[in-house]
């Protein structure tokens, strides 16, 4: 089954928005086990997006659009498809309803151009959309199938999972391979692709490792690797093999974020968190966070971007400030263990450094980041360099914070295996 | 001038990585006064990149294509770019060299992939690329330009920048309209889209602000307004009866985010912030912080995820949360002034609330947030209630909580205006 993706909106092609609707449509995609062969973004203008939509048309079985459908938007997507699926924009009383249900939720008054979303094709089926005014549009002809989502990110989201993958498998069961493609996948940190590439494809590398296809995922501050194979027994011998060839690389396993794989972790040895960010300046905490159920393990985090901040907050010694620099593994013990006590948490990450562009000092490049890593079996801190701009530099030490810890974790004992 | 963008690679189209070189390139060409007409993604498979390049090169005079370098894609690209260009692959001794070169900085030996990049068609000309390994490949034949870079990110927004617009500028020098589209840019929280395109079109608002191009470019959490003209005078009138019109709804001019007009307003003010975090989770910190230059007025904050956190990092009172909740206006005030007193702060912003999907307590659904604003002028708290996924809730309450702080500031007085 080909898929293709339409991305409709000026404001991609000026760059003042990034597209997320494509991978986060791709992923889902690929994990029906569905072939996605061409994506694409046009302006909101009706030749670009009637040339797009035959294109895809005559590419793929199943074409999705998202955007060109705001208020603001003249419904240029709407005239589009009335033309392409042969049709004529009629008044729907359902989608009327769903946009004054809509703006009597948020409070809003009513105004013309919300009243003119309920203007659709007569040639489609509209879908509900529980989180937005926009229609969503289902159309047929000649086994192809379009759908029209809104681009608004929470809007198509809640669209494609609840409305439109249910709809698509329905139709085309039957058409799925018998055989779906089984995936293994590691997260590892120590080795780059083309080392890892070179390892795999050796005369020594035992088959079926040497034969699986890999897929290669490279994220910043790690590499992501995935094994294909539609034979669970040829999978479970290859990730055996590959766990041995590269285990001093992989600091988690499963189609998992690092923060993911720490929550996890700590979980299930009843280990707790927290963490004392300097040049990372709360995005640990954000990446912790951010994942749901988070607050079991975590119990937060201080930012300590002064001197005086580490000092008052987390009992960092000012003279080793004074004697070390704040940029050092004596200080990032020091934030380490101030902020356990603090917390009162068993485990804690801290994290001080010159994240650039300016902060540069004798030995000291931009990129120099002190990583202390708390544990039950005690504190440690290393120094590190990262490469690249600002943001690179805080994500790569974030990650790097994380696997460290992952690292350092005291072995599982039997007792702790079992799921509480 | 037309640009087309084609980013090659597997990983965009199974939605493993989020293609953020589009947008970078598409806001460079934006700004230049150029034209992005298309942008696509396609496989690492040569019939698709053959398709894709003969495409874009019907449709525009400049082809910018990103990835499919790598050191394991087996050069598909570069064997295609022969194929179109008429040409074939040789050994090219300065890529070899800089392969080298990189090799040898990060202390990494070679191996028989990286020696394959040094292997370049002889129909192009190698431009410099001192961030990676990869050739950064620029074609010309028919008046026509293809540029091809690195996927990186890191390594094609040096490319990019340094190397490729540079060339551009000086190729098409004379083609580029004596009128460039000049900008004003607008923040504004508190009217939808549709309701401001309303107001904007109305009968009584007054030319040239009725007839101006006006670009609506939602940001979560916040409106970005951007109006097109190019003719100064008229850019100069509409904006002035565009902040006359909006003005209650402006919390920022220029093309900024929220965190920049913070940090930029702050300085200027010679005010400091700290920030106390529970939901947000330390989100509002990673915002300042991954702003350069954010250390002059940022002294830290606290992610208060437990409660102990709060009683004892901030010196919340016990009996405020067990008496109103955590979330609650009253914490929402402790903790802003306690963050402000232990950081030492003038300002300080503060949150407490349930992103979700769990933690909702009767009265208290998911979305609720507390956000407290410390400024000179005193404290004050409020409850916002918030809609979307748990990433939502969390970047739509940091957003919030920056547009008080602006609100909530002193006004200026003539003195403060001078730049120190």
């Amino acid at each position: 089954m080909r898929f293709s993706i339409i991305a409709i909106g000026d404001e991609l092609l000026l760059g003042n928005v990034v597209d997320t609707n494509t991978p986060f449509m791709a992923s889902l995609i690929d994990a029906n086990g569905w072939q996605l062969v061409h994506s694409c973004q046009v302006h909101d203008d009706p030749c670009d997006i009637l040339f797009a939509v035959r294109d895809a048309l005559n590419r793929s079985d199943v074409v999705l659009t998202t955007g060109g459908l705001g208020p603001t938007k003249d419904d240029i997507t709407k005239q589009v498809l009335c033309e392409c699926f042969g049709g004529k924009l009629v008044y729907d009383e359902s989608v009327a309803e769903n946009v004054r249900r809509i703006f009597a939720e948020r409070g809003l008054p009513m105004n013309r151009l919300t009243e003119s979303q309920a203007m659709v094709p007569d040639c489609c089926t509209v879908l509900p959309n529980l989180t937005g005014t926009a229609p969503v549009m289902w159309f047929e002809r000649d086994n192809k199938v379009l759908v029209s989502m809104p681009g608004v990110p929470r809007e198509m989201r809640y669209t494609f999972t609840d409305q439109v993958i249910p709809r698509l498998k329905k139709l085309i069961n039957g058409a799925v391979s018998e055989h779906p493609m089984l995936h293994s996948f590691y997260l590892l940190e120590g080795i780059s692709e083309s080392d890892l590439d070179t390892m795999l494809e050796s005369p020594s590398t035992p088959a079926p490792l040497r034969d699986i296809h890999v897929a290669y995922l490279p994220q910043t501050g790690y590499l992501k690797i995935r094994l294909d194979s539609d034979d669970a027994d040829v999978l479970a011998n290859a990730s055996a093999q590959f766990r041995e060839l590269a285990g001093q690389y992989i600091f988690a396993t499963g189609d998992v974020t690092p923060e993911r794989a720490v929550i996890d972790t700590l979980y299930d040895r009843r280990l707790t968190l927290s963490t004392a960010e300097s040049c990372t300046g709360g995005n640990i905490a954000h990446m912790i966070t951010s994942v749901p159920g988070s607050s079991a393990i975590y119990n937060g985090s201080v930012v300590s971007y002064s001197n005086d901040m580490k000092i008052n907050a987390i009992n960092v010694p000012a003279e080793d400030i004074a004697r070390y620099g704040a940029v050092s593994t004596q200080v990032a013990t020091a934030m380490a263990d101030g902020v356990a006590l603090l917390a009162d948490t068993t485990c804690s990450v801290s994290t001080t450094g010159i994240a650039g562009p300016g902060g540069a000092t004798p030995g000291k490049p931009v990129g120099t980041v002190c990583i202390g890593i708390h544990t039950p079996l005690g504190t440690a801190a290393s120094t590190h360099h990262f490469t690249g701009t600002r943001a690179e530099v805080i994500e790569r030490a974030s990650v790097r914070a994380l696997t460290l810890l992952l690292r350092a974790l005291p072995p599982t004992t039997p007792n702790q295996h079992i799921k509480h």
